[in-house]
Parts: structure tokens; sequence; C-alpha cells
């Protein structure tokens, strides 16, 4: 696929090749800094300000001040239209650090700006994986306690999904003192009996905009949700697991390790929670109709 | 203090100014790397060796396949010898990352070769605190669970020590589930009846260079060390407690929190192991008697 050529670095516009970041800044040196992904279809974006309210939130655990969030809806918008994403499915990464200093682990002075840097790309559904469920692999969670701040120090996180990946899998479901927290890059839910069950907000996972949207919707549909750790020694007790995120929306899963979940295929409270949620996205954002039962 | 113009980035040497890091580096977006850092006294580098040895396990444990560290050596020489720094005490930092590539998970394919940057820039001894001892105080270790890599994920070090260093600590004692494992930037010991203790090597810790050459100075001057950790509901049992690092060397503490350590000095054990210390490198490599009484 064809990459977007032009990225958003410290409140200019450029060609990608030509964006460059000093070895000295503290994202590089220290992993000081935050990111969001916000998805665009074809042109509007999704809960933008929710994304921007968790940016926030990230920026504030990590206690970097930076001003000029209010101009950041107006520069995705830019780079979504100069990179022709106004008519796919794609999204815009926001990376924050703590910007360009001296190399100690103490903060620099408040006169250092922070850095940002922006881009889009295309990110179209996972159609496929959407459609037939997807298998995951279950890995101890070495992340670090502060797992809600959605902070650019991702090395365990590429580490346990590559291990996995490699084995074929998905996406990989972190288990932490014997419960599970959620997968290394997407959330994870559980269903039991028609209602859901989820990891509730806290040190140990990300608040998934995904997972918030789907709480939302099943309290619509009428589907109980139960925010309370899963243990691990019970995954299997469940009958439905689905994966949710900005980039693979709501997946289902239907084998974990070598154990196949339900009857192998995607079970029917994940299919009504891909209906509602894809209803909400690509219907009413671009007005295309997904069907499920077609596909 | 001026900083040295002249930094290594990928075979080239250059100026600072110049030197620049793609956004698209995994150090930036994943903090996919790994560091050293290695002290040059009046150019004579101090265990070498031991820092590639630990360098090369950092890099085999996050899978990174760097084919050229018998290189580095003559970097950091170097290094040393542009910057005008062999007069000098000073340092050479060492970063390598997995190298750029578009932004996923996943690690990129074979071709994509890592990055190398290295700086040097001056380490003067932490005369008054080796002398009179520092204050230090405790936070709970959020850290990740590979703390034997000596990663560039270190936004927890750096949130932790500013938190501290904010109300005057020298360094932060980490606490993980009750137990003393080490200092955000440096390896931490203690003193009791005249035995050392200290946590031993695991994925809690960084395998400290410098404290295993304490552990040998201990050996040869008959002093019992115990490697086990430390409960921290036991920290003011302890007559002495110093810490280790490759900048700090051995710097005692004497307060730990709101409460003193022994009579408030630097204890007889420390201060026998900084002479031991001093010995070996200042006089040794650079010819410079320093005595610890005089002080």
């Amino acid at each position: 696929m064809l990459q977007p050529s032009t990225v958003y670095l410290n409140g200019h516009f450029m060609s990608k090749d030509r964006a460059s970041i000093s070895p000295e800044d503290r994202g590089f040196y220290f992993a000081d800094g935050v990111y969001e992904v916000i998805k665009y279809y074809k042109g509007k974006p999704f809960c933008f300000s929710e994304h921007m309210s968790r940016l926030k939130n990230s920026l504030s655990g990590i206690r970097i001040n930076y001003t000029e969030l209010e101009k950041l809806q107006g520069v995705c918008e830019a780079l979504i239209g100069i990179n022709q994403l106004n008519d796919n499915y794609a999204a815009v990464y926001i990376q924050i650090t703590r910007g360009v200093a001296e190399r100690t682990h103490r903060f620099p002075s408040d006169d250092v700006k922070p850095t940002l840097y922006a881009r889009a790309f295309p990110m179209p559904p996972f159609i496929e994986e959407m459609r037939k469920g997807v298998c995951i692999m279950t890995r101890e969670d070495i992340r670090w306690l502060l797992c809600n701040i959605k902070s650019i120090a991702l090395l365990p996180n590429t580490l346990l999904f590559e291990e996995v990946a490699e084995q074929g899998a998905f996406e990989c479901m972190l288990i932490r003192n014997g419960f599970v927290t959620e997968a290394t890059h997407s959330n994870i839910m559980a269903v039991k009996s028609g209602g859901v069950y989820t990891h509730p907000d806290s040190n140990f996972v990300l608040p998934g905009i995904t997972k918030s949207i789907v709480i939302k919707l099943c309290k619509e549909i009428d589907i109980k949700v139960t925010e309370k750790p899963i243990k691990a020694a019970e995954i299997y007790d469940y009958d439905e697991w689905f994966i949710t995120g900005t980039g693979s929306e709501i997946v289902p899963v239907v084998k974990i390790n070598d154990a196949i979940i339900g009857n192998g295929k995607p079970g029917p409270v994940t299919r009504l929670l891909q209906k509602a949620f894809l209803n909400i996205t690509y219907e009413k954002l671009a007005g295309e109709k997904i069907v499920i039962s077609d596909w």
C-alpha cells in the first residue's frame, strides 16, 4: 500500500522523508511521551473528543504541559486532506514527547517545548478477521504499572506481540497476577450467559475508547456489562471473546492458545455488538452499510 | 559545562546539531532499543568488556541483531578523543534501536538496520556526594518486569526520579511487592553487622557493573556479601546504605525518606569500599589519588 507522504512536525507540514527528530529528544532517549490514534471514516473522525480527553489525561499523567491541544483537530483534518484520505478509511497518529534536552533523568526546564509529531495513514477495516474471528495467545503481562497512560514506552508490547504473531496469533492476551488485563494493543472482552465481562478501568489497562463505546452499546441493547478482572484459569469458561480497539474495532476471538472458544465461530453477542458498532461508524459516518450476515 | 559537539550516528561522526533521527525510528515510536554508559578515566575505559557483554545481553533480550559490536571500542575512543576528553573524567553513551520502519508492533524485516547513536560527555566524580553522603527517597517500583534489560523504555524511571529530585533527593529507591529492588538509575546496597546485602541479579534489577565490582572488592577485603532482596519494612534496620553506578560510583546514603541512617554520616564499610573502588579507578587508571580521609 502506498504510504502517505506528508507529516506534521512541530508546527510544520512536510514530506515524511524530511521530518527529523533530534537524537536528544526525550522520546528517543527515555520513551518520555504519549500518543493517540484516531480513526477517520471517509474524512469523519470517530470519538475525536474522547481521544483528546484521553491524550490530555496521558499528558497530565506524565506531567507534560502541552498547550496547543485545541489545534490538533485542524492538524488531523489537514493531514487526512493533504494525503488524499478523505474518501478512505484512515487514521491519524499523534505523538507528543517532552522535547529536546541534554540527557538527564530530570525533567528539562520549562522553556523546552514538547515535540509534536503526527501522520495519517490508511486504516481499512479488518474484514476477514471481523467475519471469521481470530486466534490469540496468552502471555504474562510484563508491562509497567501505569498502563492507563498511553505512553510510547511500548517495548514490552512489541516484544510480546511479535512473539505470538510469529506463531500466527492476531493478538496477545495479557495475564497479570492470574487475571486477564487486556491485549498488547487492544482491550479484550468476554461473554458468558449473554452478559459481557471486561477488566474495569484501572492502572492495569488502557481506558479503551472502543471498549467504552461497546459498553455504551451494550446498555442500549440491554446486555448486562460486568467490569471485573477475569481469572486466567477461567478463560475457557466464557462463551465468547472479542477484542476491541481503534484499528481492530470489534474482532471476534475464536481460539485462545490451543483451545477453541464456543463452537469456533464468532458468537451471537459479538455479532450483535459488531452490527451496532459498524452502524454507528461505517454506516452513520461514511454512509457504507456493512451487513454482517452477508459476510 | 560546555557540551562536546561531535557525536556518532550510524557509521558517521558529525556535529550533534546535524545528527537527526527519523520519527519512524522504533526508538522514538516504541522505546524499542537498549543502551550503555561507559566511564572513561582520563581516556581509559573502566570495565569496557563488561559493558559490551551486558549490551550484548540487552540486545539479545529484545532480539535486536546488531552485528558491529566489535567496532564500538574504536568509536568510543574516537568520541573521547575528538571531543578532547582524554584528560577528563568522561563517559560515552551508546544507544542501539531496532531501526527505521513503518509503524507496526511487529518487528520489521531483516533488511532494516539497527540505529546506533553514541556521544561522549564529561562525567566528573560526585565529590561532595561521595564525601558527605546523600538523601534518597522510596517509591513503588512501577517498572516493567524485565529490568535486567537496559532498555530505553525509561519513562517510569524519569517520572519517579523527577518526583523525588524535586524534593531534594539524590536518588529514588524502588520497592516492589514489599522488597527493595534498586534505584531509578543505580543499584543499591546495604550493610548490617559488617556484611553487605543487595538484591540478587534477576528480572527485577539491572545487573550493575559497579555493583558486581563492589561484590568482587568485598570478597577481596573479606566482607561477606549476601545477595537477597531486602524487606522494605526492614530498611531502617541496616547500619549503612550506599548506591552504586557508572556515574555515581559509590555514594553513601545517610538519609532515607525522613529517617537518618546510622549516625547520619557515611559508615565504615561504605568508606572501605569507596577507598578500594577509587583505587582501581581514579588511581590505577588515571593516576589520581583521592584520599577519603582527607575529604
